[in-house]
């Protein structure tokens, strides 16, 4: 039985519109960051011109993808949701576990995350209420970030380092610093929690050995004594190693991200260590969660809609953590402010929100909607207002960040590969120490 | 931090309505329906005259608790149903689980699911969409149910047997004849699938001693070739008449629905059997899915939204059942037209719906929507395709219903009691064989 239509709004343009957006060389576990991170903006127009946007880790393969699924749902109604989900799982299939990079290339959850998204955002628009609404409704007004730190080479990321709408002047200038060392990661987290009003701090580690990472930690924590501190290497470590520093470091944090690799390896840790486990590596989708239940292989799971198929499925993530006794909060990749306000109309929706959320926000100066960059009022954002996602795409911006995809001759992002341009005997390994 | 409330539709007035409607001498593990089921009708109106209506199992517990959510909703916007529901919990903490009764008296889970669905009633003729849509979009037209039998006295309730609108003539007339043994089963399966065209039976037992009813059981399956059967002793049974009647009645059965108490039971018996096992009574609420995981007692889980805590909740439950290899059907108390939408609106939603629909509306002969009953095709009904939940209340049968229930003195069900009143001797026993 397949459902008749309901005359409604329905989808009658889809753009597919890859960017590529200046990003600073920033190191972890796979290399270092390419001078430009890949996005790609879907734009779903309805036949009497209502515009649903959305925004998405990009690369050749995803964009592929989506031109697929554009094809699939033209014709198709925004509110029927279920179907057009429906839909893309029976062309794409369900998707293999993800790889063992620490970002993700997934292609069914990707897609149904840029689609469902947009279509959120025009039936926001067409109901003329926020996405938060459409999720049960705003439970908070300001949704908190972590100033998210990272080891890096000297430079912003090509000559586009600075954002000209970039009202953070001194974090603009403090981004192209290097911070190989305690003292230069001491240095950036100051600038930056000044700059956001960050509460929290975040350290994405797995670049140097442990033990020189556990002194950045500690640093952090002697010098930060009001700020809860995170830690993720990536899953760089092996289980001994994880054990080991952990034990050391378990008094610095409010967590620890992805020490070890492997549901296994994080349940056997866990058991070992007095510090909640975060992941955003072993417990990546729904089909991991009865592994995960029955392993306890984690205390925190950070969600990503990108990566978890769109801003229901994460609510329904939510109830699952409610459940299991899992917190659930937020993984983050490069991003623009179409997923930062997705991200922030989650948050806005969540039954809670123990603890400052993932961003990279800070670390990209451009920007593709209008009014330019969001600004974080104390280290979180107000919760966009307006109907739908609240924010519109700046087409000069984008048609200028489009030209940048298609000059800078990246089609996936490759960490190890920008990594041996440096130092060309370097390789990714999974556990590294 | 609170939420500051966006501008939108208000609610101004909250209507809680009692009834009593009549029910046939229906004979269940607890004892014997009484003359009339209670029900409670529950009418929110916006401040710019919008009104959206639910109906849920009613008791003065449930009636008071009402009265006191309404306090507690005036004033608030029905798009923002994350901060109703913390609301309630707040005040009315955490439900304790269910009694032992087949039926639910838990507090919270009632007055949620009777606040839910009349929000999204009023949302979804804010924004002119039915329920359905507001779940993710109708996935089909039509939701099965299935003819529910019962061992039963003769008589059809009260006075008030026959709805002059209900134009299955030749089931009013049925629904009077008692069945109390195989050949009475058969005649009442026979007239209940001719006048709704059902494809599925489920036999309620828990009334006669096992053997007996395995005999009706075996009868259905010799009459019916052609219908999937499922029985459903309420947990009167202990482990072992279980197993020993369970392996009689394996292979007659599409499901074997609550044989005995409790969740470590039913996991025992799981692995005796050669049958599904579905359960309303031993994971009855999300606190109970832990539980339900590790020890594997089910492989179905018959929701009711009005046990669940609504449609959305009963939507977040159908994902658990994915993830977790459960099925998700839909349990039924007596009910009318109100529930019954509800019910078609998540059954058409609903990522599959694998086994016809549990309801015992045809038991029921009046009503209070407009336009009168319900009526089945081929067994299943057409989704409502009205904005909302696609039905207005018939005030004068309202008013008619609520007369009934302030005048038959019946203020909570006891199917003991009523019992009693045809064998003094007879009492509850939590297993009986």
């Amino acid at each position: 039985m397949i459902a008749s239509q309901r005359p409604g709004p329905s989808i009658a343009q889809i753009h597919i519109t890859p960017i590529a957006v200046t990003d600073p060389p920033l190191l972890n576990a796979a290399g270092i960051h390419a001078p430009f991170a890949l996005r790609t903006i879907v734009e779903l127009v309805t036949e009497d011109g209502i515009s649903g946007i959305s925004e998405i880790p990009g690369s050749a393969l995803i964009d592929q993808a989506l031109k697929m699924a554009g094809d699939l749902i033209l014709g198709k109604d925004p509110f029927q949701m279920n179907l057009i989900r429906d839909e893309l799982r029976q062309h794409f299939g369900s998707d293999q576990r993800r790889g063992d990079a620490p970002w993700d290339q997934r292609k069914l959850v990707h897609v149904f995350s840029a689609i469902e998204v947009a279509c959120l955002d025009i039936v926001g628009k067409v109901v003329n209420r926020p996405v938060c609404d459409l999720l049960g409704g705003k439970r908070r007004d300001q949704v908190p970030y972590a100033a998210y730190l990272f080891y890096k080479q000297e430079g912003a990321g090509g000559e586009h380092g600075f954002g000209k709408d970039d009202s953070a002047r001194g974090w603009a200038e403090a981004r192209q610093v290097g911070a190989l060392d305690p003292a230069g990661v001491i240095k950036q987290a100051g600038s930056m929690c000044e700059s956001f009003g960050f509460k929290s701090i975040k350290l994405k580690g797995g670049a140097f050995p442990p033990w020189e990472e556990l002194e950045a930690v500690k640093a952090l924590f002697d010098h930060f004594t009001e700020m809860p501190i995170r830690f993720d290497p990536n899953a760089a470590w092996s289980l001994d190693t994880a054990t080991e520093i952990g034990k050391e470091m378990e008094k610095y944090l409010e967590y620890l991200e992805d020490p070890v690799r492997g549901q296994e390896n994080m349940a056997l840790l866990r058991k070992r260590l007095n510090v909640p486990l975060a992941t955003n590596m072993c417990t990546t989708s729904f089909a991991d969660l009865p592994s995960s239940i029955a392993l306890g292989s984690e205390d925190i799971i950070l969600s990503d809609h990108h990566f978890w198929g769109g801003l229901q499925a994460s609510m329904q993530l939510s109830a699952f953590c409610e459940v299991f006794g899992r917190k659930l909060s937020m993984h983050s990749n490069s991003h623009l402010g179409i997923s930062l306000a997705a991200m922030t109309h989650l948050g806005a929706a969540l039954p809670e929100v123990p603890f400052a959320l993932d961003t990279h926000y800070p670390w990209q100066s451009e920007e593709i909607i209008e009014g330019g960059r969001f600004q974080f009022e104390e280290g979180s954002l107000n919760v966009p207002s307006g109907p739908g996602l609240g924010v519109e795409l700046d087409r000069p911006s984008l048609e200028r960040l489009n030209q940048n995809y298609l000059q800078c001759g990246i089609k996936e992002r490759d960490d190890e590969a920008e990594m041996q341009k440096l130092d060309p005997q370097w390789k990714f390994e999974k556990t590294r120490w």
